[in-house]
């Protein structure tokens, strides 16, 4: 399998830490999104949704969603697991997983895609264009400062955001927070010790870095 | 395990159709989301973040994002399989899931909170007021439009969303499309035959009344 990727945005590192946890490395070909190659006609017929990282399976198939590719990783390399070890706690990963796509990595998206100026006509990825919505980009900003609070209400007493040991849950929950504070300049606030102490612990791990 | 359910909403009516297709009845607490109980203090215990459904296991563990309760009555009673029967036909309708939350799901909702006044204050889910953003309701409106041509496209010579049989992709589309159709009142357009012929058959099914 070949992984369609390019560094910097936050879904496809997402993937690469994944890969890094469980000590795998695989064919990676750069979709250059800073000049729009993820538009191209050759690049559309690989996802006609324009968006990286796509994994390609040797028999042609293409999967372009975060938490499917991570998932299908997960059931063609269990080891380590990262998304539990039993069904329950495999379903608190991915809620955590869900909640923090739909209220950390949406918002941090929106605040950042509504605002920027070479994003203008881009709010949305995909191959249509969509106008900014300057109202849209303050709720955004809003709703990831609420992201932290409940993350950290969340992580208070606990090493890790889902189940008893790291998973996909941290993975998807760090890339956001990173994605909020680096690319959307959305700082964590005074206070938060939880999520701040849980922060330091994930980012320490090599994989951080992929 | 139980379900904490209402009638109408999509959310709850997505894990009901799963259950009816296997065959499955489980004890159901009715959340009478019409006049607010999702924020009662005794609601909020069960999921702070105030939606329904919500799936109760005996061992009190709480599950509430949708994809995760499916996922999770999938593993615990595999049959008939709904997501899938190999890890790259499970890939794929997962794919479809993630397609279908993000670009029909959110669109549909996007297009209602924004707009309707009973839903004032009220433009996203969860314990905290959000304002509505006109504009936003507008492009939801474009993006559910959108999305109906990109599933006519999918179902192309194809009877089902992902993989080759009736799967969890096909319940999810299914209900963003009644969610469009019925409660935001965006009707499909002229056109569109793949799209209403497998709606026509899906629809059919007696799950769909569950």
């Amino acid at each position: 399998m070949k992984l369609y990727d390019f560094p910097g945005p936050p879904s496809p590192r997402r993937v690469r830490i994944l890969l890094a946890e469980k000590g795998l490395d695989v064919d990676k070909i750069s979709v250059d999104i800073r000049s729009g190659e993820q538009f191209s006609d050759e690049f559309k017929k690989i996802n006609p949704n324009c968006t990286v990282p796509v994994l390609e399976l040797d028999d042609g198939t293409t999967i372009s969603s975060i938490d499917a590719i991570n998932r299908y990783i997960e059931e063609i390399y269990p080891e380590p697991p990262l998304f539990g070890t039993s069904p329950e706690e495999r379903a608190k990963i991915n809620d955590w997983c869900h909640y923090t796509n739909v209220n950390g990595f949406m918002a941090v998206a929106e605040a950042l895609r509504n605002s920027a100026p070479r994003l203008a006509g881009r709010a949305i990825t995909g191959p249509r264009d969509v106008e900014q919505i300057p109202a849209l980009a303050e709720r955004g900003r809003q709703r990831v400062l609420y992201f932290f609070e409940d993350l950290d209400k969340q992580l208070e007493g606990r090493d890790f955001v889902a189940g008893n040991s790291y998973s996909a849950a941290d993975i998807g929950a760090m890339v956001v927070i990173d994605f909020a504070t680096t690319m959307a300049k959305i700082e964590m606030p005074e206070g938060l010790p939880n999520l701040k102490r849980w922060h330091a612990a994930v980012a320490a791990r090599p994989s951080a870095s992929a």
